[in-house]
């Protein structure tokens, strides 16, 4: 046999829901069986959705994996399904992050994660132990053709062991590596160098499967794709989308490439062997594969856009959620933030309230009309004023000859918060949070204010990405929802007379360089100045240090604020860890 | 030389603080030699504080910890300093947790932390690298005498390989095992008896140096003690505060138990030798040291106490806060918390306040003001009735024709969360919440509302502990502030009119034990009714799902929550990490 047809089934799991992810694995499996595929490749952990985070220290949801798999090994005949799961070995009480190969009714292959990730977003080594690659190598014998699979990680680690070229270098003709990766600006690009770099190097096909969907902080964007002997890409898929990505290959592609004195196998190798008696040959229609000529690229703002898109509506769905609420200031983070909400489950369950106060300007109602009436949301309009004046009354005396400060000015956020979240508790709505990575790493926002909500969805967007963001979606439509005027006015809390951002915080494209510096380069603000001094409006001294003072001072907030979507390198989250009580500020 | 004076120095560095800590660890090196001590141990990374969390991925934290270093290198002559600080491996890109034995200007002595734990609260894999104990062993060697030094759960992990055993069987006689090993209920007694079978199983000398002090989630206890290579506990430390526990011992005990055949060494053992010629004999009197007979303990509730004490000053002043603000209701919780406020930073930094509306009883205004009275702290009396008013107006006609539900209750906790959060931004008040572990559990505790604020001390003590610990500190004193009735009347939220904990919630025994089962035993709610079933009063199949469901459903609102103590194995925070958006239910 030279001739293989293989799968990776791009699909979105959901954590904690075995029996759903069950089947929807099988029927992904029977829908590869319709096509004839010999092969089917499914996510990492596929069973348990992935992260699982604690569940996996819960004895029971362990076992209920492992019935999940037994249930979908007894069901299918005639094809191997190459399924993450997680596995359980009681006498030396481990866990492993695993793959299982079933074919006809058997566990036929096994093979268990040696690269444990336990940095950023990860914290695997909390839960699994590392796989015995040193001891055994287990290669799957596919009538005669030789296959390495293995898991996420194990791909990116230079090692050693280098994961592949063990593999390879025993025999093994196609990787089958697969994945629960998450997006972030740029990861896509560096999959694909990274396996087409490997199958050059190793003179293999790599079949690289990643899951797809959002679950709490993090979108998992798909991307699953075909790497050829020479290091090119044969197909892709569609990131951000359910998908079943079929492709045949010849394995003499390979065979002829390497010299014989490449391969050799030693007596380590394990070969898990499926024989066919009665395979029929592949049927030749092709389905989802796409030239090698015509690989699908997505701009790096429509990646952002769409990864957005599906964490918003998997989380509202996930946590079993029909209709969002959220405050519409008339400002362009609320403009963005119900467009992105709009888009994701449609108008009619987004509804928008505009809560103004005595410092509201005029065009902020106005243009949040403007935006719902162009969406089709509903607006409600709740003016705050009466409970305004009934918190100055019940503050009077205390705060009587003491100077104005944020006191008052977060008082009124404070009444939105208390408005909206009666307005959920009421109606079963879910909040969603306005806040971009801006004002979250200056702690430029109000907690239990417009801090208060269940999801932050652009908590990880700098405010100059905002604007990038909003002009993009006006740009592509369907309509231009945004108003010009949200785009052009300058940004404010519109907490007191007159306020403007730009009188406590530098221009956003300083800020926004400074956040990444700091957050995301981990730089301290001597080299931060280094690099200010190479730009045209570089920040001062003085501008950098309190900055990046007031990101130290604001942990204490971020650590209260819902989760929203993991974009860039670093996200507030899981992704960074930092002291609350802690006096190192530089 | 048999004799040798050794000092374990507890002392209580915070993160961030280098310069803070290195003076810290100066002034103990200087007591130390006040009593001609030969070697003084100071806890695991001491020149940064712990859990440094996140800045360790910081190259100036790391470089700032090196200088820290050096400063104190060059400052002592004649005395071994052992300090716990972060090695850097420049070439490999790698950080170890390592201690280095100061001496005479030298860095005499370098062990790299084998065992990193990453498990409840610890990341520490996220980090550090694991030392090489496999490629070479190191030892000191002080005037002739053989020591193994070690961090922490080099201690606890049975290996292999057993780091104890490894260093004892090439030739130490004294194990040194530094420590920031957090407080939970149990520990103590745990570490004692570990410490006492290793040192006698190894027929070595062991002092166990641990650090004092609250860090966020994390309360440090101390507890630093020797064991001698009988397994007795010679001498140990007042828990929960500074101390220089200085002790003499001779290694005779050690050479006399030991027959010939049990020591040996192997060329992988490399020995830091150190060498004093002028050194005087030591002085013989004996400071801080406990006879063999008389060893500290302290009961449970007394420890727990003590805890909530040490962790909420530490939280305060390390947050740079000096006052705290307590939403004072007349029930229980906030009574203790106002006590544990008033005991940790003392009545003048303590302010009440009190804010009735319509549903309040006479009594819960007259226990506040009664609490406050006995304790001498001031109380603010304002009612919300005003605001209270306002918002039914402003929801009036949004909320025409629905049921009232919680919408409306949750309301009067927002209006005082609002107006705490007022104060507390007005004056820089730091906000204590009032919310134990049972409401947290269960969700039943409004969000921004009576969740509002930045540190929620009882968060890990379920209900039925806070009377516990409420009694207890009546009756030792001094005074009896709790009064009778609040210790007396059932508990109730009063959001409604004749409201009662138990009219939504099952009687606090059963709900406590339910909590302890599903959170900090891991048992799944089948398992949980077998147990219940044993029970005189066990709760029933519905209202153990009811209950486990109700833990599940609540993540979003604990993610939001303030830090607490840890007190239990398993607390809400960094301890338990759980998907919010997920469908497992059991």
């Amino acid at each position: 046999m030279k001739n293989l047809r293989i799968a990776a089934a791009q699909i979105n799991t959901t954590v904690g829901d075995i029996n759903g992810n069950v089947d929807l694995i099988s029927k992904y499996i029977k829908k590869s069986q319709d096509y004839n595929v010999n092969i089917v490749a499914f996510p990492e952990l596929s069973i348990t959705g992935y992260p699982p985070e604690d569940l996996l220290l819960n004895d029971e949801y362990i076992n209920a994996n492992i019935q999940g798999l037994e249930k979908i090994k007894n069901k299918f005949r005639n094809i191997l399904s190459l399924i993450g799961f997680v596995e359980k070995d009681d006498q030396n009480n481990k866990i492993y992050n695993s793959v299982a190969g079933l074919f006809n009714g058997n566990i036929n292959f096994k093979y268990q994660k040696f690269f444990l990730p336990n940095y950023g977003v990860f914290d695997e080594k909390r839960y699994f132990s590392s796989g015995k690659i040193h001891e055994e190598i287990h290669l799957l014998d596919y009538m005669g053709i030789k296959i390495g699979v293995n898991i996420c990680e194990d791909l990116w680690e230079k090692g050693p062991p280098d994961i592949i070229k063990t593999q390879t270098q025993n025999g093994a003709e196609l990787i089958i590596n697969i994945n629960s990766s998450p997006f972030e600006i740029g990861k896509n690009e560096k999959r694909i160098e990274l396996l087409t770099s490997k199958s050059k190097e190793n003179k293999c096909f790599s079949l690289y499967v990643n899951q797809v969907g959002g679950q709490d902080e993090l979108v998992f964007d798909g991307g699953s794709m075909l790497s050829s002997p020479n290091g090119d890409i044969i197909a892709n898929t569609k990131q951000f989308e359910e998908n079943l990505l079929i492709l045949d290959i010849n394995i003499e592609e390979v065979r002829k490439l390497r010299k014989k004195n490449e391969q050799y196998s030693n007596n380590k190798v394990i070969s898990w062997k499926i024989q066919l008696p009665n395979q029929e040959p592949y049927n030749q229609k092709k389905i989802g594969i796409i030239p090698s000529k015509n690989i699908l690229k997505t701009e790096k703002i429509e990646t952002i856009y769409k990864a957005l898109l599906l964490g918003t509506r998997d989380y509202i769905h996930k946590s079993g959620f029909e209709k969002v609420l959220i405050a519409i200031s008339g400002g362009i983070d609320s403009a963005l933030v119900t467009v992105i909400a709009n888009d994701s489950i449609g108008n009619k369950n987004v509804i928008g309230v505009n809560m103004p106060s005595r410092y509201s300007s005029e065009s902020s109602i106005s243009d949040s009309e403007i935006l719902c009436r162009r969406l089709g949301v509903n607006l409600l309009n709740l003016p705050i004023e009466p409970a305004h004046i009934s918190f100055e009354k019940i503050l009077q005396r205390t705060f009587e000859n003491t100077n104005k400060n944020v006191a008052e000015e977060n008082i009124q956020s404070r009444i939105r918060g208390t408005i909206i979240m009666a307005l959920a508790n009421k109606f079963n709505y879910l909040v969603m949070v306005t806040g971009n990575k801006s004002e979250m790493a200056t702690g430029y926002a109000t907690l239990y204010g417009d801090m208060a909500g269940a999801f932050a969805v652009i908590k990880d967007i700098p405010k100059s990405m905002v604007y990038e963001l909003s002009k993009y979606r006006n740009h592509i439509g369907p309509g231009s929802p945004i108003p010009e005027t949200i785009l052009q006015k300058e940004p404010s809390a519109e907490l007191k007379a007159n306020q403007l951002d730009s009188d406590s915080l530098p221009p956003y494209d300083q800020l926004d360089r400074i956040i990444e510096y700091y957050i995301e380069k981990k730089m301290g603000s001597n080299l931060i100045l280094e690099k200010e001094k190479t730009e045209l409006n570089g920040a001062s001294k003085e501008t950098i240090e309190r900055i990046t003072k007031s990101i130290d001072k604001n942990e204490y907030k971020r650590r209260q604020s819902p989760p929203g979507i993991k974009i860039t390198s670093t996200s507030f989250g899981k992704d960074r860890r930092m002291p609350i009580a802690s006096k190192w500020n530089r």
